[in-house]
C-alpha cells in the first residue's frame, strides 16, 4: 500500500478501505508518511469529504492509536461531556458536580485554553492550591469515592489526531466535517466514558458559524458514537453570544459557583441543565422530564455546590472560594467600560469578546503562554439590551493597564447598535440522538 | 505574509496577488516555508485551479528563482521546442536539425527519460562518444559555429519548479493545468529562446489523455509565453498511437537518421515537419508554406542529416552511425513478439508499450537507474493495421532475457483487437497561436 495512491483515490473522490484509514493512522502514528503527503490528504479531504463509514474508520484508528483510558475500576455510569468550544463556556464546572450529585460518574479529562476560548483546566486552577494532574490510580478512586474527577490530558490520547490536527491547524485544513468529527470523537472514544454528550457550539464565538453546520457535524458524531457503541446525544447551543456574563478563569468558577447556588444567569443555567438532562438519561434510563427535575432539584437542595466542593477538596484546592470570592487572585485593575452609542445591542461577535478577554491576560495565543487567572471580563449588557450612552456595558479585570486600549477597541468591535429591539435568539438550536 | 493565509485564499477560491506568489516561491527556493504547506497548496490549486494572471506570475517567478540562461551571445534567432513527453518520441532529434539547416539557431538544453516516456539526452547518450555536458562558453561557441547543440540541464534552471515539482509527484497533484503549464513554461523561459515551439502530446500515451484537456494546457502556455515577451506556439499532436516504429535510445536516433534521410515512418515525418515549420516560422517571418517548403527541402537535398552528422561530430560522437547502424551497441537478444489473436489492431495503449520498454531496459523507473541504449521495441504492426494470428506483432532488443515475458505481458496489455477497421485517427489535432 502507498500513502501517494490514497491521496490519489481521495482527490479523485473515492472512497477508502478500512485498511487504508488504518495505514494512514499508522503511518501518521510512527511518522513513516511524510507531514507533505498528510497535509495534501487533508485538502483532499477538506473538498471531497468523507462518507460516514470513513469518518467512522478514521476515528476508530485514531482513537487506538495511543493510550485508551480504562475506566472498568468505576464502578457506576461513566458519562463525559464535551463543549466544540465558545467564549465564556463554563458549563463543565456546573454540568459535572450536578451529575454527578445524581449519581452519575464523571471521569473527566479536560484541556486547556488557546485562542479565544477558554479550557476547563484553567478554569479549575484559578482555584488556589487545585491540582489537575493525578495519576490513573488515584483519578478512579476520587471517581469511586465522589463521583467525580476532572483532571488535564495524561498519557498519549489519539496521538494521530494530536499529528493530523497540528498540520490541519498550519495548512488551512482545520474546517472539514469529518475531520473535526473524527478528531473530537478519537478523544473522547479514547478517554473510555460509556455515555457522551456533546455541545456543539453555534454562532460567532464558535468554531461552527451556522446552526446547519452545527448540526451536520453533531450528526456526524454521534452517527461515530453509536458505531462504536457508546451512548451519546449533541446539543445545538447557541454560541452567538458569550455563554454567561463572566468570562475569564476564576470568573467562570465564580459565575459556576454562583450558578449552582441557583442564582445563575437564565441562559447559562438552561444550557447546563439541559446537559445534565441528557446525560443523566444516560446513566439512569429515566424519561426526559424525570432527570431534568433532579438536575433542577440538584441545584435547588445544594447538592450540586456541595459536589463541586467536595472535587475542590479531593484535588488539594480551597473549597472555601465557594463561600468567599475574595480568596481568588485579585486583579490589580478593575476597569468600568462605557458605551459611546446610544441603542440596542443588535449582534455581539462573540469572538472578538473571547479575543478582547485574552488580550487582558486571560488566554493565550498559543501554547504554553502564561495566563493571569484573574484576568477577564463581566458582562453588564448582552445583545437585546437597551444601552445608554455613558452607561456600563462591561467591567475589564486586568493586571496589565497597558493592554486596556487594544482590549477595548476589540470589544467594541464585536458590538453592534440599532434602534430597534433585536429578536430573541435561540438558546438550544437541537437535540441529535 | 503568512503562508497559511495564502493556503486558506486558494482553498477558499480567491485569487493570489503577485506579491503572494513571489512570497510561496521565494519561500519554496529558499526552503522557509515547509514541504506540508507546499503540498496542501497545490492540493487546493487541483481543486480550485489558477486564473491566468496567477499562473503567469508563478511561471515568472519559478523562471526567475534560479539561473537564466544567456544566449544574447548567439548570432541569429534562436528558437527552442518542447515536447509534453510521449512514447517513441524522437522529434527534437529530427527537427532540431532541419530547423538549423534552414538557419534557425537552436541552442537546446534537455532532459533524461523517467517512466515510459524517453528523454533526448539519453536517446544522444546512445552515440558512441556523444557528450552532453558543455561549459556554457562551448555551448554558445557551437550554436554559432553549427547552428545547433544539445545538452543536459546545467545550473540550477527554475530550482522553485523543481522543489514544487518533486513535492507534487509524491501528493497527487501533478495532474493541474495551471501547474504544469506553469512548470513546464518556467524553464522554457529560464532556458532563454526567444522563440518555444510546444509539442503537446494528447492520448494515451501522453500526460494529457484528451484533445480538450490539451488544448486548455496549450493554450495557457501560450498565454504564459506571450505574457513574456516570446513568439510561441503550441501543435497538438497525437500520442494515442506511439509515435514511430521505433521505441528506445538507439533505436530513435536510427529511426531519426532514417526520417532525415527522407524514409521515415509518415506519421513521424508529419509531426516532424509541422514542429519544424512553426519553428521555422518565427526564426524567418515567412509563410508557412514556405517554411514547410524549406523543411521538405532540407530532408531532400541531405542538409538535415548532415546538420545531425555536424552535432554529432562537435559534441564528441562517432558520426559514422548515421551511415553504419551497426556502430550502435547492439542487444544480445532479439526476438520477434508474434500475434496470438487476429484481427485489427484497434486501440493502443501507448503508455503500456512505454512501460515494456522500460521493462526490457531502454527506461528507468526512478531517477538514476542504468539504462540499455540498445534496449527497445520495433513496433511491426500499429492501430488500424490487421494481424493475423503468428504474425510478428514487433521486434524486442534487450540484453536480460528474463525480462522478456514481463514485457511481453505488458505489451500485449496494450493492444485491443476488432473484426473491423477502426477510423483514422488524426496526426495533428490544432496549432495554438
Amino acid at each position: 500500500m502507498r500513502m501517494y495512491d490514497i491521496i490519489h483515490k481521495k482527490r479523485n473522490g473515492g472512497e477508502l478501505s478500512d485498511e487504508e484509514i488504518d495505514f494512514l493512522v499508522r503511518g501518521c502514528t510512527d511518522e513513516s508518511i511524510p507531514d507533505y503527503q498528510l497535509s495534501a490528504f487533508c485538502m483532499a479531504v477538506y473538498f471531497r469529504g468523507m462518507t460516514d463509514r470513513e469518518t467512522t474508520a478514521l476515528t476508530m484508528a485514531m482513537a487506538k492509536s495511543g493510550d485508551c483510558i480504562d475506566l472498568s475500576g468505576i464502578d457506576g455510569y461513566t458519562v463525559d461531556k464535551h463543549s466544540t468550544g465558545g467564549v465564556g463556556d463554563k458549563t463543565s464546572l456546573i454540568v459535572a458536580p450536578i451529575v454527578a450529585a445524581c449519581g452519575g460518574k464523571i471521569a473527566k479529562m479536560s484541556g486547556r485554553g488557546l485562542g479565544h476560548t477558554g479550557g476547563t483546566v484553567d478554569k479549575l486552577e484559578a482555584i488556589p492550591g487545585f491540582g489537575t494532574e493525578l495519576t490513573s490510580d488515584e483519578f478512579i478512586s476520587q471517581v469511586n469515592n465522589i463521583g467525580l474527577c476532572i483532571v488535564g490530558q495524561s498519557g498519549e490520547l489519539a496521538p494521530a489526531d494530536k499529528k493530523l490536527y497540528a498540520l490541519r491547524d498550519v495548512t488551512a485544513t482545520v474546517e472539514s466535517i469529518p475531520l473535526i468529527a473524527s478528531s473530537i470523537m478519537s478523544k473522547k472514544l479514547a478517554a473510555g466514558s460509556q455515555g457522551i454528550v456533546l455541545d456543539v457550539k453555534t454562532g460567532s464565538g464558535a468554531f461552527m458559524k451556522t446552526a446547519g453546520e452545527s448540526e451536520t457535524l453533531a450528526k456526524e458524531m454521534v452517527a461515530i458514537g453509536k458505531a462504536a457503541g457508546r451512548k451519546i446525544a449533541a446539543v445545538i447551543t447557541n454560541m452567538d453570544i458569550p455563554l454567561g456574563n463572566y468570562i475569564g478563569n476564576s470568573l467562570e468558577v465564580i459565575e459556576a459557583v454562583k450558578t449552582l447556588m441557583g442564582e445563575g444567569e437564565s441562559d447559562l443555567t438552561e444550557v447546563c441543565l439541559t446537559l445534565a438532562t441528557q446525560m443523566l438519561c444516560f446513566v439512569t434510563d429515566k424519561s426526559e422530564e424525570e432527570c431534568r427535575a433532579m438536575a433542577e432539584k440538584a441545584i435547588e437542595d445544594g447538592s450540586a455546590l456541595n459536589k463541586l466542593r467536595e472535587m475542590i477538596t479531593a484535588q488539594g484546592g480551597n473549597a472555601g472560594v465557594a463561600d468567599d470570592f475574595s480568596l481568588f487572585k485579585q486583579p490589580k485593575y478593575q476597569i468600568e467600560i462605557r458605551s459611546e452609542k446610544e441603542g440596542f445591542i443588535s449582534h455581539t461577535d462573540a469572538e472578538k469578546i473571547g479575543i478582547a478577554s485574552v488580550i487582558l491576560g486571560a488566554g493565550r495565543e498559543k501554547k504554553g503562554d502564561p495566563i493571569d487567572p484573574s484576568a477577564g471580563i463581566i458582562l453588564k449588557k448582552k445583545t437585546g439590551d437597551f444601552v445608554e450612552k455613558g452607561q456600563t456595558l462591561a467591567v475589564f479585570h486586568t493586571d496589565d493597564s497597558t493592554k486596556v486600549k487594544d482590549a477595548e477597541k476589540e470589544f467594541f468591535d464585536a458590538l453592534t447598535f440599532s434602534d430597534t429591539k433585536p429578536d430573541n435568539q435561540k438558546l438550544i438550536y437541537k437535540i441529535i440522538k
